[in-house]
């Protein structure tokens, strides 16, 4: 059992926690619980495992202790288990993309990736986002990073690849009136959680849409995201 | 400028912040920040305002150090302003009612407040639901709080009212079937995050309605709650 801060193990788990640079440098990052470790075995990206005991079914699980474990996560993981994965860059690119400029918040990516899964968006480009295999994206999305394309490219290009790019705003058309005929290749674009998306993207759009609502300002942008994919779907 | 923890001001103000009890006895809670202080102003429901520097918009506001007010706060409060607020008890009852069936999480239950103003839902049940006036729920609902009803009732009774009732479960039937002419006068009712509605619920409902989706499991409950709304605004 490892017990000490100092093993070389334990330094690499804790820099891949916290360092969006040595994850990336590495390609890997880290996911815990069961669900997400059988995710990560199914789609073979799995490199090692660190269990507070022995696991039946992870035999080559390495055991630390609890206190270690809190320590690299610096928060509760109730199964007391964490695996180390490595990450997938992906070409493939489908009909339905989601596009994020600058989303901030981990939650709200990670419930965006989880549901464009639920509403068949199954490529994701991230436009400056915080980063995705951040260990509180990762728990939100529950395993929907193992099942999404991302990939790079720009709303220009996709336009010319006959993508309808359909920009969310505040003061845009009612999402009521989208014309669903013209959206057999399209871009779903989200914006920052404060600023909404960059002004030179708006102005190249095919449309920009609105979720028609009362009095507030706007909803939580994970919330008027997956309202905007489930009737995209 | 208060300094010291030991000061009574600042020992109520912790226990408003940690200790739910303690909100219910007092029927008050804290709110943060400049936008939750002025909806407090304008539904005349300011005690008492903390800041950590001299404010020209609220003259009465009682100056704490800023190191107390973290400490008290136990997060960042990035204006470094906080109010005591009255909570309120309303019998009002609307058409779209919301009820809430153990939710645990106090960012999915202030999104879903952030959500049902948005779409018309103006009165809220919660039983056996972590606190409203969490100051975790206050923070993400943004201001929902001081528009909402939140009253007391039976799924019994509020059927008798005349009421439909909507249960949303993961093997009902397709939320795209519903008739809206049903639903004049209705209540949602959304689940505990990992277990859903209790089954004595289920059995009560006029009809239960499921999201259709591909793969995973579940959305968050947020995400469903609020496409759900979005439908029956």
């Amino acid at each position: 059992m490892i017990t000490s801060k100092d093993n070389n193990k334990i330094k690499e788990l804790v820099k891949l926690y916290k360092n969006k640079k040595y994850r990336d440098e590495k390609s890997l990052f880290i996911v815990e619980g069961y669900n997400l470790i059988d995710e990560a075995i199914k789609a073979s990206r799995l490199v090692s495992i660190y269990s507070i005991k022995e696991e039946e079914k992870y035999k080559d699980a390495i055991i630390i202790s609890e206190e270690l474990l809190s320590k690299i996560t610096n928060t509760i993981t109730p199964e007391g288990i964490i695996a180390v994965v490595k990450k997938e860059n992906s070409s493939k690119i489908g009909n339905k993309i989601l596009y994020l400029d600058r989303l901030q918040d981990p939650g709200n990516i990670g419930t965006l990736l989880r549901s464009s899964i639920a509403f068949n968006f199954d490529t994701v480009i991230l436009d400056e986002c915080a980063d995705i295999y951040n260990p509180k994206v990762v728990r939100s999305s529950e395993g929907a990073i193992f099942h999404l394309n991302f990939i790079k490219e720009s709303l220009p290009n996709l336009k010319n690849k006959g993508y309808y790019l359909i920009g969310t705003t505040l003061n845009g058309d009612s999402v009521n009136t989208l014309n669903y005929n013209l959206c057999k290749k399209l871009v779903l674009i989200l914006g920052n959680e404060g600023n909404g998306i960059r002004k030179e993207y708006q102005d190249i759009t095919d449309i920009n849409l609105t979720i028609p609502m009362n009095k507030i300002e706007s909803l939580n942008v994970g919330v008027a995201g997956s309202i905007f994919m489930y009737l995209l779907k």
